[in-house]
């Protein structure tokens, strides 16, 4: 087995942004058309080669004259000229000469005609057969602007290294610039290695996933000015891979890898780019985490080569540190970092010694913004779908505490706070058939943390709308039980809609179960519900009562049924694992076995309810998701789910 | 002549939007590969057709193995199993059975093979001849990420009308999408209409100004999601206008018109788009200032038409508060309006019963944010280039206080502000060789404003470096006596350097002038600078002298000069006018006679400074721009240009 890296020269992403940048080439001069300017960078100072405006203006519509000629006049005096007979328009270049005594009707945006000085406008006139009479003196350049006074022929109008939108492009669309000089778009080859990866679109075999980094990263190298280059994806596999980065260095500017996330992987990916030099690699390792095994390399053709980690979220941090600063330089944009104040949400641990970068979830509050820490390790895809952007835990620090400011570094510009936060238990129909009817501008974030912790997210006023289903194991009853115990004064709770739960088993029931106590009995392999979910809260009541009945304890009960630990998220979930053959029984609701042509065995119907904050209920998002619960087509939605039924009361305030 | 369109059924934007909204039409939808879906709006709430991930992961790299095989085992008691000589890699699909007892090498990434249902990871092991010996014990699942646990097959993902950027495409590749239905840009076509309008890169003729409006409502349209159709330049004729107004329709989705200035140029359009109905224009007139003749109809064919004013700032105003939501509806897009606090720099009147629409610069200072009014309807082009957004005055409020806190709507997203302010006097070498000088990474806003205000905004440390040239009329002396007058103690000054003012002439000096007491006595019709330009207080000052060596007042004196109370803001501009033939002489400095080769007459060497407040001499752009007055390079540069010098001590501290 060849020797594996041992990364012992860490840099902090500032020592290695300092090596980087001696080998940062600015990016080509090319020009565009003025039109084709949009989000370009110039590459030249520019300096006015014509006056703006290039002639005296008239900023009125009225009538050309010597000001001379109308001193003294007011309404009691009134000043009589000649009137021409000619008139001259905006565009006009064939100029009257406006002699002592006379006037020429002129429009705004007109070039004042030899001779006159002034304009009067036309409200302070009245035309007579000939004659002008005019009821208010003007002084020289009255209602004229005069050439040159806007932009000076020879002014430095906009520097180089400027980013190019809607007012640069005016400003150089003013003074006749129609071939643009900048910076030509850095071609960027992306690479995603690994033995598991396939594209989108493809069908996944065993053992497969699909290649998610390729199209983040794409995306954030066009956010940053640059051309993605999409090379594919590359086994592990040391010849493959060092010719698929030669190739990537003979078209572009830039190369990209992200990385296996195995020690194997990480060693091929560094033996090659170490040959692709000299100098080779020039990064061996960051000390933050994750993101540790960031490798950079120079090619000896002098082009930089960034090893990204694996994990999406992992890599798009590291996009944001390394290769960002590095776009921009190429370009010469000085890149502002979009950042956020907020709040931690709860304690966050640093990475002892390495710099922590956290992923998180920003929710807005009534008091402010608050950052919600994500796993940081854990290769989850739903930590992109979640976390807006990042924060910085220093190298010295043990833990941020639970209100402590942060910045958040956001992964995008445009960062848009969701204006609906629903926070609780994963339900089939309020991803089908409730949502989908909310109108467009409600931008709602779906976080399933399930019951328990939908509810205190909502006391803590976090979430706008929790949907809970918690079962009293005292007395049966759902929902308003944990409401008043917790939630009095706080919160208001919604009736929402009747769920039927059940055991889910594969299809055709092979095992012949037909209760409860069969499971237990038979000893099916199951998939759990994680701690807090309302059907977790179901299945350890039914598992109670067996206990009791059964003589033995709820823990040692619990210990001996397999999978009793293995937690699924959602009902789906469950459903899935079972459709798959991972699992042999669960217990969820109806609709999740149907979506998956299982069996179902009914054990009870359960009330699924929305705990609202007192504080959010005039916010017109929750008013709006309320009055949804009461609209006739999500009624009829809802009943077209199987195992869902409608209340009297859903849409109505119980609590 | 036709019936001038009055304007008496103004809207409010919002009514205006209320009326429109109706008739917009949302977007149709294609499909995109998920490589080109940036920037693009998701069409169709999104649901996971896979679990995410696929199968049971290991997380580490170590050995797959079953849990209860390792009870027990720590550093004292390890636990030894049999090493089978196979591994799994990541992406691996021909998986081994792992029978109690025995463990398989895993990669992270890998599936989990089976039989086994845990991994310990590599470095609580020890591999001898076939045996692992294991010093930790773990329980099932450990380190591995179950099948569907991040993401669940039949979870909704993204919803309809989410942008795709960096995280939504991941989410997207995460689950397999490749293809992804997005709503189609809107084809936009802009139409510019003028007789004095002609496109940048031709030749300006008389009477003729550069179209502007067409190339900053384009990149509006792209910063807004939406495809521009450039349609060129329309004349102020009816049947022409129509003509490129139905044909713009059978191509777009919507048609923008920025319309003539002139009361003529705007009865036109208004009948047109009255005829392309019905129904025709169906807002008649905005209630802002500027932007009154805005215009919107609808085509018979139940298309938009949007009639913006014509000025640059106007239109791009209107564009914001207009089409910006239009094109944001069609593509279900919630824009957010970008929006910056900040206190009003100065007093800013309303718009009497209208609502104002105020173009404001930004100038970030140590007490925050102040927003600088410009004036509305100038139509300066440099009102675009100074305004990083604008201010909405209530139509209630007969103007906003100095000092007031106001909402700042920015043009863009992405506003930057710069690190460096130079206010002051316009300065030919300051423009040519410091300024390029500078690192990119220096973002300088050079606002001409004269050197009295200049060293003002320094006093209020709005300014970071004001470039001076004010002479004590009593002493001669040049800027010191000022900064002591009203800087002591606030701002410190910099040497500059020296240029020569002297009298500038048209070539070989028709007139024969050869003193400044030519110039007066032959009564040349002359270009005066603006008050507060340390020139004009040159000028004043030896019109002073002149006034009182021939015994008449100072005031009828300067009234006798014609063109005196024409004002150019900068050197350049009074060459220009003299270039032109629009004024026979100016005083100025000799650059600007050479730049445009005119003739010239010394008058005096005056020193040009810079005032720096206190405050600013840490910041690191007011360093470096300091230290490049010391550079080698720019001196060479400074003395090659006609009529500068440097001084001994240029770029130390005078004061």
């Amino acid at each position: 087995m060849p020797k594996r890296v041992i990364f012992h020269e860490l840099k902090t992403p500032e020592e290695a942004l300092a090596v980087i940048s001696g080998f940062i080439k600015r990016s080509e001069v090319e020009y565009v058309n003025l039109e084709d300017s949009y989000m370009r960078v110039l590459a030249e100072d520019v300096y006015a080669k014509v006056d703006v405006p290039p002639f005296d203006r008239a900023t009125m519509d009225g009538y050309a004259l010597r000001a001379e000629d109308t001193f003294g006049a007011d309404e009691l005096h009134p000043v009589k000229l000649r009137l021409s007979n000619l008139s001259i328009n905006a565009g006009d270049s064939n100029l009257p000469l406006v002699e002592k005594g006379s006037a020429v009707e002129i429009a705004t945006g007109a070039p004042l005609p030899p001779g006159s000085n002034a304009v009067v406008p036309v409200e302070y006139t009245k035309v007579d057969d000939g004659t002008l009479t005019i009821y208010r003196s003007v002084t020289p350049m009255d209602n004229v602007m005069s050439a040159g006074s806007d932009i000076m022929m020879g002014e430095l109008i906009l520097r180089r290294c400027t980013l190019i939108k809607e007012r640069e492009v005016g400003v150089l669309a003013a003074v006749g610039i129609d071939k643009v000089p900048v910076f030509k778009r850095p071609r960027v080859a992306i690479i995603s290695s690994g033995n598991e990866l396939v594209k989108p679109g493809s069908l996944l075999s065993m053992g497969k996933i699909y290649d998610i980094n390729t199209y983040t990263i794409a995306h954030g190298v066009r956010e940053a000015g640059g051309e993605p280059l999409l090379m594919g994806i590359v086994k592990d596999d040391e010849a493959e891979m060092e010719g698929i980065i030669r190739d990537a260095l003979s078209k572009a500017d830039l190369v990209l890898l992200s990385g296996g996330t195995s020690a194997g992987a990480l060693d091929i990916s560094y033996r090659v780019l170490d040959r692709i030099g000299p100098p080779g690699v020039i990064v061996h390792g960051l000390n933050v985490k994750p993101g540790k095994p960031t490798v950079v390399a120079v090619s000896k053709e002098g082009k930089l080569v960034v090893g990204l980690p694996g994990y999406p979220s992992s890599a798009l941090m590291i996009f944001n540190i390394i290769v960002k600063p590095i776009l921009a330089k190429m370009q010469c944009l000085s890149l502002t970092q979009p950042v956020i104040r907020a709040q931690m949400a709860i304690r966050v641990e640093g990475a002892r010694g390495r710099r922590g970068l956290n992923p998180v979830s920003l929710v807005e509050t009534e008091s402010g913004v608050k950052a919600y820490p994500l796993p940081a390790e854990s290769g989850a895809i739903t930590t992109l779908a979640y976390a807006e952007g990042y924060i910085e835990i220093p190298e010295n620090r043990e833990f941020l505490e639970e209100g402590e400011w942060v910045n958040v570094r956001l992964f995008t510009h445009q960062y848009k706070p969701a204006n609906l936060y629903i926070m609780g238990s994963h339900d089939v129909a309020l991803d089908s058939s409730l949502i989908p009817l909310l109108p467009d501008w409600i931008t709602a974030k779906v976080i399933n943390i399930g019951s328990l912790e939908g509810l205190k997210a909502a006391i803590r006023g976090e979430a706008d709308v929790a949907g809970i289903h918690l079962i009293d194991e005292e007395t049966g009853e759902y929902n308003e039980p944990f409401v008043r115990k917790y939630g009095e004064g706080k919160v208001r709770l919604v009736a929402g809609y009747m769920r039927e739960q059940g055991i889910i088993l594969p299809k055709g029931n092979p095992r012949g179960i037909s209760s409860f106590e069969d499971l237990i009995r038979l000893k099916l392999r199951i998939v759990n519900r994680n701690k807090g979910a309302g059907t977790r809260f179901l299945f350890d009541k039914l598992l109670k009562e067996y206990a009791l009945r059964n003589g033995v304890s709820f823990e040692e009960l619990a210990k001996s049924i397999p999978g009793y630990y293995h937690e699924a998220r959602t009902h789906t979930a469950v459903a899935a694992a079972i459709a798959q053959g991972r699992a042999e029984a669960g217990v969820g609701i109806r609709a999740a076995a149907e979506m998956y042509g299982l069996d179902f065995i009914p054990l009870a119907w359960e009330r699924y309810d929305f705990a609202v904050p007192l504080s959010k209920l005039s916010k017109d998002s929750v008013r709006v998701f309320i009055s949804v619960l009461k609209d006739e087509e999500f009624k009829r939605r809802l009943s077209s789910i199987p195992g869902y039924k409608t209340l009297s009361n859903t849409g109505e305030f119980i609590i």
